[in-house]
């Protein structure tokens, strides 16, 4: 078993009201490995420049990361500048710069090509085609995506969306690809071009998913201070996939689980700047999460509380 | 057992995507007694004017809702008119005729004096007190405010807050009174006042509860169509606070019940315009939505689920 990422490798300089770090270690493939690798194997398809830290690759490394398809290339790493007010639900993107990540094309090392579980990660839909294209049937592939590729490549995103079988997109993007406000709406639009579960990511409102037979709501987990709400999603994604991934049968009640072990991980991702919070999450600290949300989930039998009402309607 | 409400009664016109109605029966009065005389008797303090309908009087008493307390005032009853766009989760006011409602001082007529739970609606706070101080110690009272109070009347507003068991109100209301933007935070400082709970309504998203022991948070009931979200705040409250009124002993467990009943009388007010929806809800359609709220957050024991998980962090 194992799960394989294509995505984003990137140095993040982000500015929040509770600290501000410079050049961390980010992007979409690093969040979701670490993320993952709690549950499993994680193999990593990106790109990095010659100027990325030796000791990035080396934190990637003690996870177990398998890093034979990560490229190096001349010039420098992908960057991202963004900040956040109060409001850690919207990022303002002050600058990027892709760097390396313009020219990436993403090439997969034999021994990727049997892994049990994909996730393609926010870029260019042809791109994310063509790793499918190299991929030998993985029991379950999901995407993410974003309003530039909904806007630009609309055929190509089509294309994969109709080839995948989750797509896990934030609020803004589920309603803009469906072209439709109403959520479930929008989610039954998605799933018509094939995928059998649609989850999208709330921020601090959490994520719900709309499955063959279920629709599924999670609030997110109360952390007490939200530092960073930069890589949520993808360690979402992580916890997701990485747990799915250990599954010998993938149907709605590990769906469920799957959400909120995402749920879980993301959580230990905002508490603190760049993979720091979400690096040193520990087992018995995801099992406590876990078991926490259920309990801020669990609602008594409505039989045994109407049967106090003492009048019809 | 009685539930008292104190609050506006209104004539609505409103537009959404949907459709229209023109000088509809609302208010939070209204909303909140059709929701809570599901579940227990309810009496009825507020206002109307000479031009109010007779059919409206009669739909209230069908309801079997005491309406000793409401006073008719020669001049116009309230009025409000609003639109929606597509996201629903925000009202925008096209005009505001208080009419009889400016004058309005709420007098508690001797029966209603004893009422277990009280349900203060958005009114001004120097109203509420007043209101509280004709009441003989219910079991539970919960107040609703506004923007306009938290800026004009804060003084009022903070000794209402000191007075209550319950702040019922939504995530901006909660922001602002409590001049923080993370709403646990908010709510800790609302708790810090003297409520034990504090009930955080957010629209589509759902509600939150902080109590004395616990964080409790629910999805909204996932309506397949959302006509018009008039009155969808003052419906939950009325779920919220007609079920607790049927309640031995308020505990965490009972609230969260109360939380759950909230959240499935709002979800039949969305659903269509004015009380339309609301007032058709039947109690097995009732026990129904809260059985499917229930099955649509519930999720498996973590320990199982981890027994499969073959890697440790």
């Amino acid at each position: 078993m194992s799960s394989l990422v294509v995505g984003s490798i990137a140095l993040d300089t982000v500015e929040t009201p509770y600290g501000r770090v410079e050049e961390a270690l980010g992007g979409t493939a690093v969040y979701f490995s670490i993320a993952a690798s709690v549950f499993t194997d994680v193999k990593i398809v990106g790109v990095v420049g010659h100027d990325f830290p030796d000791g990035h690759v080396t934190a990637l490394e003690r996870r177990g990361c398998d890093l034979e398809g990560l490229q190096r290339q001349e010039g420098r790493t992908f960057r991202w500048v963004g900040s956040y007010d109060e409001n850690m639900n919207v990022a303002h993107t002050l600058d990027t710069q892709l760097n390396v990540f313009e020219s990436f094309r993403p090439e997969l090392p034999l021994s990727y090509r049997r892994s049990r579980t994909l996730f393609l990660g926010n870029i260019d839909p042809e791109l994310q085609l063509d790793v499918l294209e190299q991929t030998s049937a993985p029991t379950i592939t999901a995407l993410d995506t974003m309003n530039f590729w909904i806007e630009r490549k609309r055929e190509a995103l089509e294309e994969v969306v109709r080839r995948v079988d989750v797509v896990l997109v934030n609020e803004e993007e589920a309603r803009q690809f469906a072209g439709v406000y109403h959520i479930a709406e929008a989610a039954r639009r998605i799933r018509a071009y094939g995928p059998h579960s649609v989850v999208i990511k709330r921020g601090e409102y959490g994520a719900v998913m709309f499955t063959d037979d279920c629709y599924f709501a999670l609030p997110a987990f109360p952390s007490d201070e939200v530092r960073d709400t930069t890589g949520a999603g993808d360690s979402f994604a992580g916890g997701f996939l990485g747990y799915l991934d250990t599954v010998d049968t993938i149907d709605s009640r590990e769906l469920r689980c799957a959400l909120a072990f995402g749920t879980v991980m993301a959580s230990f991702t905002v508490e603190n700047f760049s993979i720091l919070g979400l690096q040193e999450a520990i087992l018995p600290q995801i099992e406590s999460r876990y078991e926490a949300l259920r309990e801020l989930t669990a609602i008594e039998p409505a039989r045994v509380r109407l049967a106090a009402v003492q009048k019809g309607a």
